[in-house]
């Protein structure tokens, strides 16, 4: 699965948030980083499609400015976006693709919803790109919301790494055996470029990590087996 | 009241629908046009905000491009709206005043609903514009949504001039009282600039008119006797 992750973000260079996240991405494989930057216009719309055609899974990637993202990503979609593109042929271009979002906030997260400051929820203000992915035919992911990124704690932004990466790379929306397979597999990558020692202490987690999710599996069937005898 | 129109169409010169509500909204009182266009940029960021202190309504005049304004209009929030001036002092610098949208649709307004070609509604949509007013303290208006300008009858196309007058200069919501006492004061002014015979012709509707709005006064005082009566 190929993503391509389209960052918006007028104040790049400045934005701590989006270093972390450039470096949470680096290394995986089949992501590409793409930046948005008002140096590129005029775009090549053609090169913008063809980047799109290739991928699976598209993200929006920036930060909240009055309820949306910021100029750029609109004046990217409205020129690599047309009509001609987006609808060709039955079913159009982005058809069975998905589109993600990954944004971060400048005020709490909880202030998000009826009452709060904001007043309206994340689903709510996201209405244009949910309706985007409908008319497109794409499949809309739930919502990668950074909330406040300067007051996390470094274990929050561990969190955030993981979620950030599973994001890009991961099945969605995300069972918990997904998560736990994606885990392994990301470990068992790690595992090979560290020493001797360390790969061994790895191959431990690891282990610990699959008989786990092994004795849950067998716990769920035996969940299954005692409803079937209750149903018979 | 003063009424600031803040239009962004990128094609401005080629909208018949532009050019439909720019002569519609000539020789209105009190009402300021300011069209965007990217060669404004950099903006005099002090002086648009002037332009937003002195009106008391401010509408957003737009083409719906992916269920949002052109970017032009985005780049204008992100540049003018800045943090200190919208929430400046006690109140900010926007509380109290109006915000509307006038907005043309490329697609039948009936399709912007659940199950609908677009299957959101327009009310969803233009969430992010209700949360700026909501923010700023400002009164959002009902917006006024332009169904495909360029299949509209000549009859529809009058009818949405006056609606479209009455958006800007109007008390708003619009009560029918209110629609009235407006439709008259307009006759009136129109009148002045009209040869003898045609302002005798108009003189007999506009007393009409208010003829008309003094019987829907007194039935209006009788339906209210007769309730009283019931009540007491």
């Amino acid at each position: 699965m190929k993503t391509l992750v389209i960052v918006a973000h007028p104040e790049y260079a400045d934005s701590s948030t989006q270093a972390f996240l450039k470096r949470g991405q680096a290394g995986l494989e089949n992501v590409t980083w793409k930046r948005l930057d008002s140096s590129q216009w005029p775009l090549t719309v053609a090169a913008e499609q063809q980047a799109l055609i290739a991928a699976d899974r598209v993200i929006f990637q920036f930060p909240l400015y009055w309820y949306s993202a910021p100029a750029l990503l609109k004046q990217w979609e409205d020129d690599v976006l047309t009509r001609a593109f987006t609808f060709a042929g039955e079913r159009g271009c982005l058809a069975a693709k998905q589109l993600g979002i990954v944004t971060s906030l400048g005020s709490a997260e909880q202030e998000f919803q009826a009452g709060g400051t904001e007043d309206f929820s994340l689903s709510e203000i996201l209405t244009p790109y949910r309706a985007i992915a409908h008319r497109a035919g794409m499949q809309f992911l739930k919502p990668l919301v950074i909330d406040q990124f300067g007051y996390q704690s470094e274990a929050e932004q561990a969190e955030l790494l993981i979620k950030y990466q599973q994001y890009l790379t991961a099945p969605q929306p995300l069972s918990f055996e997904q998560r736990v397979a994606w885990l392994i597999q990301q470990l068992k990558r790690w595992q090979t470029t560290q020493p001797a020692e360390r790969q061994q202490r790895l191959a431990l987690v690891i282990n610990q990590l699959s008989a786990n999710q092994e004795h849950l599996d067998d716990l769920k069937d035996q969940i299954k087996l005692i409803r079937q005898a209750e149903e018979g």
